[in-house]
């Protein structure tokens, strides 16, 4: 009889799940179905597989969604994060287990009992970030632990960026994703981590004056800022007695300089409305950031006020987003300084259909062993086909479509709401993962740290 | 038959309330009741009064705080703001004026209809900053209404200070009131104000580099930082069309750019707390916001990260307040960077026994009057006599008390929840503040505004 995967919501990320899926379809005895309430955007090569059957729809309505729940082996759900919650809960109900890329919520969270009672698995945080960034840290960890190494700094570094073939702009960056989550990057409190044992603490109209340079051979130089909350995994990753642990986001060097400029400005506010925005020039919009002058222009106003030489480059890069043009309307009604910023960007960073994608991921794993003290850095960079065919769609989809086959295969046991933080989960998947390129690179290198020779501080 | 005014609340700014209704008691046939919580406090002078009554009052006693309100002819509120609202209640029941310094809340705005059914007054806002700022700014805006004049301009400014006889360190500046509010200012929210028509933002990062300069005759040069909302009063002063409203805090020159150093490091968030906050030095804690170096001195990275030269004056702020000092350690557990920073800056800025507060009131006017423009400036310098005698005291508690009298004289009659912007208020108010040396000066100067010539902007 064959197994059935009903995978609710056919959004951005799901092709390359779709097609691990059927491509395994004849050899284990899987039967795809893909519920959305619009399936009509399903690409017909995935749709009209012999082995996917499509069919329409409204999670809100409670009888369809449960009808299709009750006849599937294993859910999927890449529905908005904020929706998992329903499934979840008709998944306990219908004993099903579930499979999500999101984070785990303080409501999901709570269902962990109900879910082991059950003996059912509800894996989540199985994409890219959260997801492989879990596995390989984890992967190299336990093989520190293992030879009986004591873990002294854990850094993880993660950004979706442009393939360098498609990065054509002043600001080498592009939309890869969704937009909103860079607009808001960094808001909502202060950056917070642990360096040689000290806390330190970055409020966020300092966090892109304080990033870190990484380099990658083959593909040179980035920059990361420090993510809100970096102690996160602490206890999960087992690194409470680590004295430096840090998490941040990947750009190209000079972004975050740049980035930097908005933030002070107060273009990323997203914290009130512009009452009259609609139809305001694009140069209104960052004059009202600025000091009133009645005789001085709004580029010399800006450049006064930051202190932006003309020949710098922070300056033609904002030229390029034609930050000062006066002909150019902002559309939208009643938006935020944020969302008005989104708007302009999105003309200047979204790919061109035959712009390539490129997700970089960088590990850093300091630890002692034998009275010395050793590092590895292990990174992994990672290039999308084009626009519809990108790196991020498939390091989210194909982990989530390895973890629900492995799950109905019962190659992955352990029950409860969970992360992919365990061998039995990380090894078959980053194993798997490495035939279709997603690959990390070691390196053994001599421990750097941040106090490699003891100096008091 | 003498009439009793009951006062809730005996707190810093009530003495010269006290003072005033008990100077005027004989001849006005009146009985003081203060209800405190903590009546020893009360000083004797005032609590010996033969026409002052003193009671233990806990107003979480519903049947103790209602009997008080039921015996009184009209009540005042000196609680924190947030109480108030229990008091109005009672004082519906009992068919009560009351008479309140506090900014007029949602849920006090609500029972508007109620009061005015009831025939009753409820005057709030009559304070210091709310209070003489609305009397003296309705004060003119009225006369040149009255003349024909179209207004086109309002700034208003007011700041607590310490007298220029104790103004004894670097920062020009002492804590003369609640410590606490300083540290939030400006926190919240972004900086919303109109010049010449447009809107303007400032996020509050910025907010201590966008300050204006006032002078006033005598006591020099002062700047000004700009409030939240400046728009607040727009419709109850009628400044619709005004094409320049901004209200703003008053500080030394000086102030504000040393300040900004606390707000770039991070120092004054108050959205978090630091777990092993108790027992730490200042050097320590100074250190939380800065990068991490196993070589390089706290002095050092600060004066780096913030650009600030060693002899800087901005320099000699930071070392007076200790904060380099790896002795002096903070006695506060769990707390937010802001409650921490005040502990630092209470030991610097608390007023000596001997010391006179100020308090700095500055409006502008700008109008069309004749097809041409005109502009009034208007201010007021208060001196206080001592610690226990501030400036910012008198002018909270006078006006609060006269107003109590005028409405149990029936000199105000106007019904409802009302702030003080009516003739019938601020203009007896005003004129009996002249006799207590609270005195507004004003000059007609040419019309200055931000584009007296008419340029293209």
């Amino acid at each position: 009889m064959p197994r059935k995967i009903l995978v609710i919501g056919a959004g951005k990320s799901s092709y390359y799940l779709f097609d691990y899926l059927l491509s395994k379809a004849q050899e284990e005895e899987l039967e795809l179905t893909i519920a959305d309430i619009r399936p009509e955007n399903i690409s017909p090569d995935i749709a009209n597989h012999p082995r996917c059957t499509v069919i329409k729809l409204d999670i809100f309505k409670d009888a369809d969604r449960k009808n299709a729940i009750d006849n599937a082996s294993i859910v999927v759900s890449m529905l908005p994060a904020s929706l998992h919650i329903k499934i979840a809960k008709d998944c306990l109900q219908y004993g099903k287990h579930l499979v999500t890329a999101s984070y785990v919520s303080p409501e999901l969270k709570v269902l962990d009992k109900q879910v082991k009672a059950a003996g059912l698995i509800f894996m989540n945080e199985i994409g890219l970030d959260p997801g492989i960034d879990h596995m390989s840290a984890m992967q190299i960890l336990d093989g520190i632990r293992k030879k009986g190494g004591k873990l002294i700094l854990f850094e993880s570094f993660c950004g979706g960026l442009v393939a360098p073939e498609s990065d054509n702009n002043l600001w080498n960056y592009k939309f890869t994703w969704n937009p909103r989550n860079v607009m808001i990057a960094g808001q909502g409190g202060t950056a917070k981590f642990i360096q040689e044992g000290t806390y330190k603490y970055i409020p966020y109209h300092k966090l892109f004056r304080r990033t870190e340079f990484l380099e990658i051979e083959g593909y040179g130089r980035f920059e990361a800022y420090a993510n809100r909350d970096s102690l996160k995994y602490r206890e999960s990753y087992g690194l409470q007695d680590a004295l430096t642990l840090y998490r941040g986001t990947i750009r190209r060097v000079g972004f975050s300089r740049a980035w930097n400029i908005f933030v002070q400005l107060g273009m990323t506010d997203d914290s009130y409305a512009i009452e009259n925005s609609e139809g305001m020039s694009y140069r209104q919009f960052t004059n009202l950031f600025l000091p009133y002058s009645p005789t001085d222009s709004v580029e010399l106003k800006l450049r006064l006020y930051l202190k932006i030489d003309q020949d710098d480059i922070m300056w033609e890069k904002l030229l390029e987003l034609h930050l000062f043009d006066d002909q150019k309307k902002i559309s939208l009604k009643n938006a935020t300084p944020a969302q008005i910023l989104q708007k302009i960007l999105e003309e200047s960073w979204t790919l061109d259909e035959q712009d390539k994608d490129m997700i970089v991921m960088y590990h850093k794993f300091g630890f002692e062993l034998g009275e010395k003290r050793h590092q590895i850095d292990a990174n992994m960079v990672v290039l999308g086909k084009d626009r519809e065919h990108t790196a991020m769609a498939k390091m989210v989809g194909l982990p989530v479509a390895m973890a629900a086959l492995l799950i109905l295969n019962k190659k992955i046991i352990g029950t409860g709401v969970r992360i992919p933080i365990q061998e039995e989960v990380y090894a078959p998947i980053l194993s798997e993962l490495k035939k279709y390129g997603i690959n990390f690179k070691e390196y053994h290198v001599p421990y750097l740290g941040y106090n490699p020779d003891f100096v008091a501080s």
